[in-house]
């Protein structure tokens, strides 16, 4: 099994290190990642300056390719251009915080899983649902154990898998819970800042407010101690809403 | 009413302007928008620099908010930090060139038009689908016909509209479709060269290689001389497929 791994906390991040020694386990692995951190970057793409690849290095040795641009960008320059064969899946993280509910759409990590799959490769994006000590060690393992599967029950054309895993040891961990995105709303602020030179700046803050008590929803699932799988497409149409709007008539 | 106009061409863009002079016709409209272009920003925010807004004027007046972010900034700092009162629409537009098909996940006009779906306001995106001699017209009239729709109408929480309009006269449209996204696949490539300083670097290109001829599909109708109007929803789950990974058991 090839595997591209990448991710959006840039290649030396421990998240994507931890993966990366599990998935040699289970196959052969080829790291292209963003040569710096690219968080809630979301689903975005370079297309007005030019990308640029390094060879990076760990422990003095060659260890995958640094590129100048989103966790998207990695996964198209690999294939379009790094690569001699397509790999058989596309792993994305363990990114370093959750990619849950409506921060989906805004997750790198998430995007690049993606990516992965317009190429028609079965992909996952996986995530540490903390930002406090992190120990990667189990969400590695469980990692690997899912790219096992995946490599051998591969995925609908159009589909991927979105993994959350809570903190803690393995021990720790209640199942696992095949999810639904959840749909909480956030409560946004602006922290507005007056700069040394006296000038008005704003800091982004948010927490969200509502809570879908529902072991179904990715945040309760990771609550209450469980790993969350939702599957993810990248079709947005509204199916449901299509007669109705049909309906109104609208003329040009 | 009341209507919050953003793009992600920057707020001198002209189809931007286009759009404000018909949408001042049926409403007050309030313009915060990227300082720049920010296009293929996809559904990204600003977390990790500061934003800063600057009063932008346009013919010596005051014309609007400009902001060095993205669309999906432009609204959330609009909402939380610099309108006195919640827009009863958002409008992001009018962009130049197509939002339609894959291409839909990497769009920061479609992006804003997500966020004000988040802020449960009613909100479309509108991409004019050419980039050769633009004349906005047509499409800023359609904009400010359907903002009067959508106000009298509303949406559904958690969907929005997004509209794409061909080039050409008033005359030439064929009629008004509502589509689903388009699923057409792109053919990739990197462009490798080499920079003054004996440097590799690549440019992305690319180009549709499939259609899909049916004028229910974004780009088809377009291709047909038919304003296409997609409706768009944030939840990425793919309820078909929670079944089938239930069934597959997986434990910790």
């Amino acid at each position: 099994m090839r595997i591209l791994l990448t991710n959006d906390d840039g290649i030396n991040a421990p998240g994507l290190w931890a993966l990366y020694k599990e998935l040699k386990q289970v196959g052969e692995v080829v790291v292209v990642a963003p040569d710096s951190e690219r968080s809630a970057v979301g689903h975005a793409i370079t297309l007005s300056d030019p990308l640029r690849v390094w060879n990076f290095e760990k422990n003095g040795e060659f260890f995958g390719y640094a590129v100048n641009g989103t966790p998207a960008d990695c996964v198209k320059i690999a294939y379009w251009a790094l690569l001699d064969k397509k790999p058989d899946l596309v792993v994305s993280g363990i990114n370093l915080g959750s990619n849950t509910g409506m921060n989906v759409i805004y997750s790198g990590t998430v995007s690049a899983a993606t990516e992965g799959t317009i190429l028609n490769i079965p992909s996952f994006a996986i995530s540490l649902t903390t930002f406090t000590n992190p120990d990667f060690a189990y969400a590695a393992k469980f990692g690997a154990k899912l790219a096992k599967i995946l490599f051998e029950k591969g995925l609908p054309k159009g589909t991927f898998l979105n993994v959350n895993v809570p903190p803690g040891k393995e021990e720790e961990i209640q199942g696992v819970v095949i999810t639904r995105q959840g749909k909480a709303a956030y409560m946004e602020r602006f922290d507005k800042r007056i700069d040394p030179q006296n000038r008005i700046y704003y800091w982004l803050t948010g927490k969200k407010v509502e809570i879908e008590e529902d072991l179904n929803v990715d945040d309760f699932a990771i609550l209450n101690n469980r790993v969350s799988i939702t599957p993810i497409h990248y079709d947005l149409t509204n199916y449901q809403y299509l007669d109705e709007l049909k309906s109104w008539g609208i003329t040009p």
